[in-house]
């Protein structure tokens, strides 16, 4: 950012603003608060500050119960009555206002005009590249995806990625900020619309609308195929390395192999790439890359104990329902 | 099943055998000991046994953590010289051969031959139809699909679905068996290729070998962005009850018409249905009929004590790698 250098170390944040306090801005707010910042969050809605209150009190046992940074209170929280009035002096901004991109392109630019310099402003959208909202900013370079996953008090991921006219520093230091607040950060160094996690969960939820509307499967046929199937897996192996299981002892190489065929099967109404060498070989080497020098025997076991302590968490769930 | 009814209700099976040892039928063979069975094993693989053999040592610690059935014991397990020998007593057969078709055929004809009459025989196929499969076979109304997910001795979700030819009898009977084993069983009145989990998992899968493919995302942004994110839900709480909370207190109805125009979004390569006021109507009915009672503040709390359990079983798997 040159000469426009945010003002603050990642490290020395203190004050955050959140802009927008629903469900996902009041779980920012949830999260910031238990991480010890102040947050002062601003919304327009007319109860908003009455639903974020009880967000706030639906979200700090489970924060409180995971271990509340030092300083972590919930009186940290103002509400401001303006939007100038919440960004005044914010040393970082998160966005997350409804989902509709004229509106967040005006809201950036109110944003950044009202936002002190080089203070990062990033945007929880679902989907939009940073590059269409950033449009009618006069400091773009300062503006970043940083998008979160409900609740974002308790889910870890944030993906952060720029747009055309943000500044590899902002990337950057958001990046280092959200880990600084425990959160564990997949920095993208291209805008893909979706990102990776909404593209992946949305290819899901789209063959899952699909085969509701075509009687092929219930709403509670679908959750409890995912939750009592793949899903338990999903919570500690992603999908690449419980395939690269799959192959048993040859591994991502031997699944790809056997199954390739499967590619072909209208098993989702999602076609699939042609299996080229180059992809199979790719797929085996981020297996490989990811494994990071654990077996198979090893991932087995990991696996069978994660497998092992998730179905006691499913099961006390379960047991604990009305 | 008429005159052809199963000799023993599925409270009565003691013996069960497994036809094919690889990942999935061995994985059974772990799960049927466990359960306190006596099974016979048939494989045609030269280093079957000794395979099988290292599968089960890698599986016992786990089932024996989660409990063993009165009676589970390892040393149950028989390995049978030819497929007749491995059925010739049998009181249930399970099917795990290498997914090609022609080979399935032959072999649940030859299975069906040599299997005492009036017994149930399911495949583990990943996503054949039983009308395919059963084409061959001179009792088919005993043939069904019961589809387990890697390893079937921890993973609870069987999918049962018979074929044109299977009788109302034996779907009935094999999900009985299975949820007498252990399983938690979804029945199906219709075949779908690729069942339902493996539809929507290999949704997932699909869009993510594009996405390595187009170098969009490497494997392991990929594996992080699903245990980091959505997969931390999945494990207990399935797609469309996670996305009735994303809709805050509106539940499944405002997710749905708050974020309905981004089913037309380029978020995955899967084109989504036309949001139709019957599919709108069908997910919120469906969700409702989930939650069963819960209200969106019970849901959000038990997702939240979940969440909190998950997280901590997927930090103790990271601290305790090499």
């Amino acid at each position: 950012m040159g000469d426009r250098q945010a003002p603050v170390r990642p490290e020395d944040v203190r004050r955050v603003a959140c802009i927008g306090a629903g469900v996902i801005g009041g779980g920012w707010v949830a999260h910031f608060l238990a991480r010890g910042y102040d947050v002062t969050a601003w919304d327009p809605a007319p109860d908003a500050a009455e639903r974020l209150q009880r967000l706030l009190a639906a979200a700090w046992p489970a924060v409180t119960e995971l271990g509340l940074a030092p300083g972590g209170r919930r009186d940290r929280l103002s509400i401001a009555p303006t939007l100038e009035a919440a960004v005044a002096d914010a040393q970082f901004v998160q966005e997350s206002a409804p989902e509709r991109l004229d509106l967040k392109v005006q809201l950036l630019a109110d944003l950044d005009a009202a936002t002190p310099e080089g203070v990062v402003i990033a945007s929880s959208t679902s989907g939009y590249g940073m590059s269409e909202m950033q449009l009618k900013c006069t400091r773009p370079d300062r503006l970043v995806v940083g998008h979160p996953f409900n609740p974002p008090y308790l889910i870890p991921l944030v993906e952060v990625v720029g747009g055309e006219s943000t500044s590899a520093d902002t990337v950057a230091w958001a990046t280092r900020f959200y880990e600084l607040t425990g959160k564990r950060v997949i920095t993208m160094d291209r805008e893909v619309p979706g990102f990776i996690a909404n593209r992946l969960q949305e290819a899901i939820w789209r063959e899952a609308l699909h085969m509701v509307a075509e009687g092929e499967a219930s709403v509670e046929q679908i959750d409890a195929a995912i939750v009592d199937g793949p899903g338990l897996r999903w919570a500690f192996m992603g999908p690449c390395l419980t395939f690269h299981l799959a192959g048993g002892e040859g591994g991502m190489a031997h699944m790809l192999d056997h199954f390739g065929p499967s590619l072909e099967a209208p098993w989702t109404r999602l076609t699939a790439p042609a299996l080229t060498e180059e992809l199979r070989d790719a797929m085996v080497a981020g297996c490989d890359a990811e494994a990071d020098g654990r077996t198979i025997s090893d991932l087995v076991a990991e696996r069978d104990r994660g497998l092992v302590a998730v179905l006691r968490v499913a099961e006390e769930l379960r047991s604990g329902r009305p």
